[in-house]
């Protein structure tokens, strides 16, 4: 079922880890189909060299298998949350990338101090709460994604297509599982070079909001004049 | 004697240097046949790219040499002492990896911050007191052993598989050569995102006790959803 | 038309790449043609893997096209400034590579602290502006051009062939496109230890400039003894 | 002349390389014939990639040419002032690497933090003055080599093989060319770890002396046990 999913999640679970964001087995890829409801994952702890197109597995939106002989990543659950409240997302991939992770450890949102970032995201990257214990105890990876989800009220997910949760690591998504990590490895560049700018100038104002605005319309949405086609890229 | 013990000692020296921890000559493996109680070590000083199984030296739990043609690593009186307090150890590994002894110079332990620490640590990383002059001179490596062993009073080496002693370096533990590489390796990362997290906030509370238990326990003891065995992955 | 300035240009644009400055497809290289007037750069959004000397675009100093299928880099203008208002420079390159963006982002020059700068740049690393909301919404590129060459009043662009565009990153030149690259290399390195010698010593005094003006002359002017051809090495 | 002394050169200029530690040709190790007084050193701003041993310049221990066709490395007399007050040194190493670079041009020495440092160091790392504006003019190349070994007055060059040169960067020795490199390798790795170590324990005391002698002693002299030759290891 779905094999053009699968092969699309094998290979951006690949290029994940060859962009050199995933430590061990910690980082996962997935997409969806969204007529059919289902979420095609990367199956749980597998080692990177071993994994074929044919192991990534088939769940619906409640995590549950409908396809496939391995246990699906043991953050399915979040993906889900994911993709039931942002409509338009294709792709998320998640990594413990040594930057972002690190800005998701001190508990501090990703400022855009430059147009690396605002070429991107069109904001800071936010930042979620921690989860109460009854929370990480009655559904810790489904409440992950619900905090990720509440964080986002009055926010526009495609626009700024990163989160990162307070204590664990950052979320990354986009329009199909290709974006979706290519908003991570863009992220991690954002949060090394927001990290040496904080070191040099601690109490540094983020970039004014008209070259925020300037350099993220210059690359999306319909006045987008960056790369070989006019208009979204999307 | 012993070749499949060797054969595995080997390879974990190899998967150690091939990690990126290893400078220079400064790393070794060992693992143990506890019927026996007999160590298997890299040999001292010796270049990676040339040892084979066969130099693997096998001495007692006194360090004593019982096969072998080469001296033993240095600290083999280091290992030998973490054996002997630590049953279920079956491999130990030691290298200067740089921010874990970066942490153990600075004299600092290393904080649980998030998931990536509490998914294979549950606690912070323990510090060693430094040997008194007179340890350091009657038995620099068995003394360097006993002040490991003195800083787990209390404490459970099996969840807590790796230490920092201070002025030195990380010991890494498992129940084999494998194992003890791996927690080698997750030390230096973990390392490292908690040295960026105390750049950035320096007055940063630990994560919550509930989601350390949350994460460890999902992935260790006998309720452990992780990966594609239910159940402890020992 | 002009194929040897589409190849060097097109060969200084994989060396960006190679050098590990730039980060997805966000650099681009340009060469002049003086008597023709015409500047060949790489066209917009590219893969570098797939990118051949005939992609090279050829545009005249006010940015129009004037031969070539794809779309020149969004940051054309900027380059054709530099080339207007510095007769000189026959190459210029961009990247948001890790450290000097940083200090771009911090808004902070780069002084010269040892002698890897003072060989290369007779003074610190300027720091341009930031843009008004007018400038940004009037002529993005060609204003970020104009603010480049507004700071270089007083001067000499060719002893100090890097700036420093605040809150975007840096802008490197040379004699030729293949210059330019060594600039920019250079300038990373030498933006890495500024950055960490700050770090260490926050308020430390620049270099003595006896010992920059040293430096600098031993490579570069008609006493320079460094390398195999006495002179200056243009 | 010299094909050995020649060949040992360039074998060890293509290893510091390797090592990672030179940043385009800004590096350059030479060795002495102490019979014949001759130095052999790399040729002044040559490719590493095409550089043959036969391109070994030879000079006397005053910097002339005595053999080869292309320019000495533009620090040839601060070598030959190492040589000529150091008697037991063999080879001479000179590299910008980056964090042994970053001391230098803070100006601070690299203290003992760790037991790394002290198997290769007995003592924290030297810092030299500053050049003097007359001694810059006068001969800046031999007048850096002569405030090296001013700075040595007391101290035991063999025992702590290299120095860093405020505002400039790193020199290590060793008793061949190849042991240098060597000391420039691990001056780089030591540099790294005590600048992480005063980032985060900026007020920290210094190793305990005892436990400095202990690591240096069990490495060198005549009690020295690691490797596998015992005694000392030159």
């Amino acid at each position: 079922m779905l094999p053009d999913l699968k092969e699309a999640v094998h290979k951006a679970n690949l290029d994940l880890t060859r962009s050199g964001l995933v430590f061990m087995t910690f980082g996962n890829v997935s997409g969806i189909d969204r007529r059919k409801g289902i979420v095609a994952i990367k199956p749980s702890g597998v080692d990177y060299d071993t994994i074929k197109a044919d192991d990534i597995v088939l769940v619906d939106l409640e995590g549950q298998v409908v396809e496939g002989w391995l246990n699906p990543s043991s953050d399915t659950l979040t993906h889900c949350e994911i993709y039931k409240a942002f409509p338009d997302v294709g792709g998320v991939a998640h990594a413990h990338s040594v930057h972002a992770t690190i800005f998701a450890q001190a508990r501090r949102e990703i400022p855009c101090y430059g147009t690396t970032h605002a070429d991107h995201f069109h904001g800071p990257i936010p930042l979620t709460r921690l989860l109460a214990e009854t929370e990480a105890a009655e559904g810790y990876e489904k409440n992950t994604g619900k905090i990720i989800v509440e964080r986002f009220a009055g926010l526009d997910p495609m626009s700024l297509p990163a989160v990162l949760v307070a204590g664990h690591g950052p979320f990354a998504w986009g329009r199909t599982p290709a974006d979706a990590v290519e908003t991570a490895v863009i992220l991690e560049q954002v949060a090394t070079m927001a990290f040496g700018t904080i070191a040099l100038s601690p109490r540094l104002a983020t970039l004014d909001r008209h070259i925020l605005d300037k350099h993220y319309l210059r690359k999306h949405g319909p006045d987008a004049t960056y790369g070989q086609k006019k208009g979204d890229e999307a």
